[in-house]
């Protein structure tokens, strides 16, 4: 399965671009296992070298919601601040009619409108509080 | 030219789920500047009554995202919190190739996405001191 992996980016980079290091393992851990399971994975920190490209952010912008139109399953994973690019990301999912995950930290208020958005046809919400286990419950879920 | 107005609304609210008066008196001038020169509105919290409505999110969500639909323009007022609705919504109507334009505060910094996001074709960026004011300035763009 074509997987679109989205995550919160820019507050996670530190003032050199750079993505912070205990969260890159985290997020390389969820895609590690989902690969390991034979799909495939577009997560834009990753696909970036783990730094923010200011280059073209425009040209960048557009590979990305290129890459959400040819995903089967788009997932989100949410922190506890809101997220613009992940939001921005979800409601074109949305709008594309993507099958939707949203994996939000255990203890976390949603909010109105993503917990409008999970109790949507083809969304579903996760929990999660360790991220291997997020990414195994989802290839549990994905291959039934 | 039928509008969908979109604006931060749960980080508005107080206890009860009332929109605070003064950011309610904001966007009603910027809702009634449009409807003054002809355009039909249609804004989430005027129409929910200026209270955040429980009952029902789920149909209440599906309903608003009938609205950016049908809507010619679609406008996002951003303050300086990220606004999850906002952001879900602009994605959501990006993909629906709808023509944007994104209203920020004097000063504010769009981030990564959403300074991206002004870039993309269809898709424009105003500044705003004073709400009469941007009302305007979108009047007479629009009607050129």
């Amino acid at each position: 399965m074509r997987i679109f992996l989205s995550v919160p980016f820019t507050q996670f980079v530190n003032e050199k671009g750079k993505v912070d290091s205990a969260y890159r393992s985290d997020i390389e851990s969820v895609i590690n296992i989902l690969e390991e399971s034979g799909h495939k994975v577009y997560c834009a920190p990753k696909k970036e070298g783990w730094k923010i490209t200011d280059h073209d952010p425009v040209t960048a912008f557009k590979r990305v919601f290129k890459e959400i139109d040819a995903c089967d399953l788009f997932i989100a994973i949410l922190k506890f601040d809101v997220s613009a690019g992940v939001e921005l990301g979800m409601g074109y999912a949305f709008a594309k009619k993507k099958r939707i995950i949203i994996a939000s930290p255990t203890g976390h208020n949603l909010g109105w409108n993503n917990h409008a958005l999970i109790n949507q046809e083809n969304v579903m919400n996760m929990n999660y509080s360790f991220f291997d286990e997020l990414a195994k419950q989802i290839t549990n879920t994905i291959s039934r």
